[in-house]
């Protein structure tokens, strides 16, 4: 069984500690936060620590902690021989240059505390300083998803920036319906099939083909009574989201 | 049964036909399109015709054509004792006012061609200029879906503006993603997860409280970051939705 330690209690850590102890090859022996008390999901067979002098020897360290946290971190963990990696899409391999045996984990998911995570469909994506110890990374990614990849510091950004995309700022799409809709004495579950096809579709065709709606129809009509209907930070997006997605399809205004 | 006429050889069409077809209450008597060759959806049972004049007696006609030839249409409908409704999300009620009994049917989904719809999930929006002709409607939408909501012209027109929000807009974020993943040699399939899981997650959770980031959590450093990485519309729209959901979030820049 691979050894693997797991510094970090918020959801990453929670949601990996969980899914390792699936495996039959992994054996999470400790996991370590500055508090402790925050630790709330191992069970006996983990030991628990916050105390950096206590942190076991293992073949694998997973920081799973806020980008912001990892250089406090790897200062902390005194030299290891084992592969040292963080979890974060934004922060590059070299952070934890200091250590012989580096790399990167990143699982491209949003977690939330309280739902469980299937993991074996969510992609890993895996960067080492050396070929070994890529090999390592992907054995052990593979114990969890079907879906690992190997991406480059530079595409791992570029992931990020992507995720923010389709996954912070839909969101804010969806609220700003949401509200619209409350507004309107309408219930938001009236617009929830609606969203569900509009991410079934591209399962099937890829999103440019997927594109509909009065900005692509260049349906001035419809185009100018929404803005007249909208305000503020709603009709600007309304407004720069329409130009964006003409510019885009080649239809300018 | 009640005879229903569908005028109309689009997605909206077809895909009524076809749902119509397996319910034991509807018989559609008869499709009407000016090009008759567009008819493609029809089975023996069921007349075709591009005149007028030919246009038989059913209980209710539904206009599923496109906005623009809804008037054209209703010019050239003689009076009709069944109920005329139209399927739009943005015209209103009054626009088939010449006839006696009126109404709009409207089933909130995106439609493709090839793609077959199961309409027991989809809102069908229902509005009438009688109880009695409302009732009628109620019963027909009915056998097709579990989810009938009764809407004035206003708040359906509120719920054309949302949709374009949820399905359009979105669907454009998921293109710039898309199209910034190919360019740095990475597979769209690897942010599918995440948009699946970004939809999953307000099956739960109001988008409001869904909603996680660097805006959200008013991180400057991974915001200025991925400005950095952006430009023209794609920064426009990077930096009008992070505003927004600082705006929204109480967090101002």
């Amino acid at each position: 069984m691979i050894k693997v330690v797991i510094i970090g209690a918020g959801n990453v850590a929670g949601h990996l500690y969980q899914s390792f102890k699936k495996t039959e090859q992994i054996n999470v022996i400790q996991v370590f936060n500055r508090n402790i008390d925050k630790i709330d999901f191992t069970d006996r067979s983990t030991r628990k620590s916050s105390n950096f002098d206590e942190i076991e020897d293992a073949a694998l360290y997973i920081l799973a902690v806020k980008d912001e946290a990892i250089p406090e971190v790897a200062n902390n963990l005194t030299s290891k021989n084992g592969l040292v990696v963080h979890t974060s899409g934004s922060v590059t391999l070299d952070s934890l240059s200091k250590f012989e045996n580096h790399g990167v984990f990143y699982p491209l998911q949003s977690f939330s505390k309280n739902k469980p995570v299937d993991f074996s469909g969510i992609p890993i994506c895996i960067e080492a300083n050396s070929e070994k110890n890529l090999g390592l990374l992907k054995e052990v990614a593979s114990f969890l998803s079907k879906k690992v990849f190997e991406v480059n510091s530079d595409q791992r950004k570029a992931l990020h920036l992507s995720a923010v995309f389709v996954n912070n700022f839909s969101n804010h799409l969806f609220t700003i319906a949401a509200d619209y809709c409350r507004e309107h004495d309408l219930p938001f579950e009236i617009l929830q099939p609606l969203i569900r096809e509009t991410v079934s579709k591209i399962d099937s065709l890829p999103p440019f083909s997927a594109q509909t709606g009065p900005a692509l129809r260049n349906d001035q009509k419809t185009i100018d009574e929404h803005l007249s209907m909208l305000d503020g930070d709603r009709k600007k997006i309304y407004e720069l989201i329409t130009h964006s997605i003409q510019n885009l399809h080649g239809k300018k205004l």
